[in-house]
């Protein structure tokens, strides 16, 4: 049984939307077993009104709430009895494998690191997110945790994101590019040029060099590494201009007669496009290197995204991500050892 | 009279579109001289082709050409008779006032800080770029040019797009937003959360704090600021994004007959669109602090770019942007005034 930790009080539309999630995804695998960590009167009247009842989903009692709003760091540290410290203990504990959260992004980054604990030789955790492109997915990283890292930091992510990719994701020795404004190796900011070389010396990855901005979406390569405040512009700058388009598409389209049928006409066919770059079938951003699975969901999560989170969860686990994260960085990075 | 210089040899279809942005150029205003610098058997060879002759476009010989996958710096150092150094070196000497080029645009970058030379009290010149946004258009500074920049330089950066945005694009008391990691002052990576400061203490700028990547897209805000390394990837998202979606829109559309049909009736519609967010009406991107204006075009312009840009400059030179940033940077930035 994997046992995972669900934050029913974070995100927007929680608790409805965890305990939707938590009953679906209790219907679609009998491998998992689920705590619905929050206020319980608040879950127990909830899985009343909505029928709910099964033997592997248990409450756990936390009275406060960390808001959207709140600074991360006062949040975790003054917060002790809310959802999302209490889930993150039961991961320190062993209690449970894995925590899905829709909460405060910056407080379960702060958290996840504190309160969960790293694992063994990890220095910083990064926040992952599988992106969808063009030829297929790439997992994109550090997307938000850990501002102004240091380039033995990047190859950390980029060694822990190939496992992940091969691992969870299934992709056979995954192909790993650098973030950079250029194509050539010495072009790039102070952080990607001392990256480079040591990512070309890291022999348990796939190095391929450099990755455009611009050619993140049309996808290609696995793993995406950046630094978070880039990674974090990559991701939001996909999200708003999806969206900033398709708002300019709409209106452009409904502007004629002629338009408006054409654009009942390919509604289907932009149905299936929505499906291809929608993030529910993609689940949350899992957080890598910490003691058991943090995954992110987006705050604005439905029932079926928090479906898909928590779901992840099993081949993340059932791979023993923890596990080999921890082997392989106990060995060096490829630069140091002896060639032969 | 405007005296431009045109780089006839720089970019994917020179000297070609740059002959036909020139000719174009000339139809339009009866304000500007040109030059173009190149190959002049070329040139000649070309202007005859196409029956192009004036009295206010005049050649200027340089043998050599800049490629596009030349390193910048050895490419300026070395190819002295090259149409870009003979260009920029029209503007030091003040024979010209601007100069476009579609070429090489690291090595513009730095031959426009050496050659051409800043402006007094200009530490560091940055590249902006006016994006078509769903509100109408934004300008992104620095999109390139100055990788690690220090605070300063981008309080420099903030005050040099506040003058170009009201004098040249026309928008009074424009605002001036940093792309951040979030909305709050105290989020960001080290140097943003040490340029913030500096911003709100600054009196000629109108600074309404930090813009999340998701919303650049959306507009609203005038002057966007940022580091190059992550302006790039902003812009280079921006395209990559509009493209990799436009693609997986059209495959999906074309898969049914249904959608082929909707697709045909929509097509007027979404030829709007494409307008919207053309760079052909928005030119090339200036390089701002120069002594003279170098503007930088697409690599892949058409005639019709290259005349837009032309045409950028007199707005430039008319409104004296380059005196009035000199005397902008004369006055030290509001925080060092005392205040009343």
């Amino acid at each position: 049984m994997i046992r995972i930790a669900v934050d029913a009080m974070g995100g927007d539309n929680a608790p409805g939307c965890m305990i939707d999630g938590a009953a679906d995804a209790l219907k679609k695998s009998e491998e998992i077993e689920l705590w619905l960590v929050g206020q319980r009167d608040v879950c127990e009247r909830l899985l009343a009104e909505k029928g709910i009842s099964d033997s592997r989903l248990h409450l756990v009692q936390a009275s406060e709430v960390i808001a959207t709003a709140e600074s991360p760091t006062d949040a975790i540290r003054k917060k002790k009895d809310s959802s999302m410290v209490v889930g993150l203990k039961m991961l320190h504990s062993g209690e449970a494998d894995c925590f899905v959260s829709c909460g405060n992004t910056g407080a379960l980054l702060v958290g996840g690191q504190v309160l969960a604990g790293r694992l063994k030789g990890v220095r910083r955790s990064p926040l992952a997110t599988l992106m969808p492109t063009v030829a297929g997915k790439s997992l994109l990283l550090d997307c938000g945790a850990n501002v102004d890292a240091r380039p033995t930091d990047l190859v950390q992510f980029a060694r822990m994101g190939s496992i992940y990719m091969e691992h969870v994701v299934g992709v056979k020795n995954p192909t790993v590019g650098i973030v950079n404004i250029g194509a050539e190796e010495e072009k790039g900011n102070a952080l990607v040029r001392e990256t480079f070389p040591l990512l070309k010396a890291c022999r348990d990855i796939r190095f391929v060099g450099s990755v455009e901005a611009r050619d993140v979406p049309q996808g290609g390569v696995d793993v995406i590494l950046c630094e978070a405040f880039v990674g974090n512009v990559v991701l939001k700058m996909y999200e708003g201009t999806a969206k900033a388009l398709l708002t300019v598409m709409k209106d452009s389209i409904l502007s004629s007669t002629r338009g408006k049928i054409g654009g009942f006409l390919i509604r289907p066919a932009l149905r299936g496009m929505k499906h291809k770059f929608s993030g529910e079938e993609y689940g949350g951003a899992p957080m890598l290197g910490l003691k058991g699975l943090v995954v992110k969901a987006h705050g604005n999560s439905t029932g079926k995204e928090v479906s898909t989170a928590i779901l992840q969860c099993i081949s993340f686990a059932k791979a023993d991500i923890a596990g080999k994260i921890e082997a392989a960085l106990a060995e060096p990075a490829g630069e140091e050892t002896p060639s032969v």
